[in-house]
């Protein structure tokens, strides 16, 4: 079984946002077993699990990183499309632009703890499109 | 075929832990072409391929990952749950929480250096949960 | 239906490479719709997705992932295969040895400004090897 959905995520600030319930409900009824993977469709975002529970976790994610790979480094020469866009290409390749989620007893199996983070690594990234394709 | 398995892995101390055999014998027979997706259901713990002869990769990770991404650093505010907590979250996004591992002949086709790492970022983190699934 | 092979890229000079056009040769008729995993065999290369048209973001990256994860680090113990091997095992799980790409429509979908970028961490890593998965 293959199913496969293309969705579109509202406009979200920079930074790191919670999904999880957003992607469930995008789901039809999941097979018994199986995976899911989402992609982000885009150079600039990235999605990955973490944290669900205390907002100063995203909130620490988006300073953090923004210290690890900073805008205006002297190296960059990709600077036509502004500050904030060679660091979102650069972390969205560290942080990655796709998740895999096991599917058990028709739900995703995540841990009490996880969650499913929306990254946007733009000023103003707009709305961003991501492909659902479950196996199973 | 769709096979899932989750298992617990001891307590391990703090760094970057060969995993390997472990996993292989977690397995049942593998189909003759397929997919293994490991999940870890935790967020302050990582899992990633790397190599898998000379230890000394495995503490210069430790040593390197804990100055790329340091405790106290200034900007954290999540902070109540230990110095470690918030770089254990931070490195468990930049390494990652799951690989995928291609079965080849029944087998893990991995490269001959490459082997499973488990990432431990907490100083105690206590025994781990992995989900195991086989698409093939 | 489980499709499988293995390939061998040609030596590529350290860097970031696209090799969105030569992995798409390499496959045979895709599905309708399914996941397509690629592996590479190695502990010093990488994968990954990110923009494909301006060669100055490929540039990019290799300055900056130089300067984030350096040659010739005190933490190093192992140093023995020269300076850029140590960077290169940390950039390999800091950007990740696999990748997953959805498949619609028999083709890749992956979004407008999307490409694959084969990451080539040693200054002479040689002929490299991957293992091309597809699942539908």
């Amino acid at each position: 079984m293959v199913f496969q959905k293309e969705v579109t995520l509202p406009a979200f600030r920079r930074g790191y946002h919670l999904i999880t319930r957003f992607i469930s409900e995008q789901l039809p009824e999941l097979p018994e077993t199986g995976l899911l993977n989402i992609l982000v469709k885009h150079t600039s975002a990235g999605i990955t699990i973490n944290e669900n529970a205390d907002p100063t976790v995203r909130s620490d994610f988006e300073r953090f990183m923004n210290k690890m790979i900073p805008e205006g480094d002297p190296v960059y020469e990709h600077t036509d499309e502004g500050d904030d866009d060679m660091p979102a290409h650069l972390k969205s390749s560290v942080i990655g632009a796709s998740i895999n989620i096991p599917i058990t007893r028709h739900r995703l199996n995540l841990g009490t703890w996880q969650g499913i983070y929306f990254c946007e690594f733009r000023n103003y990234g707009g709305p961003r499109k991501l492909v659902l394709t479950v196996l199973g």
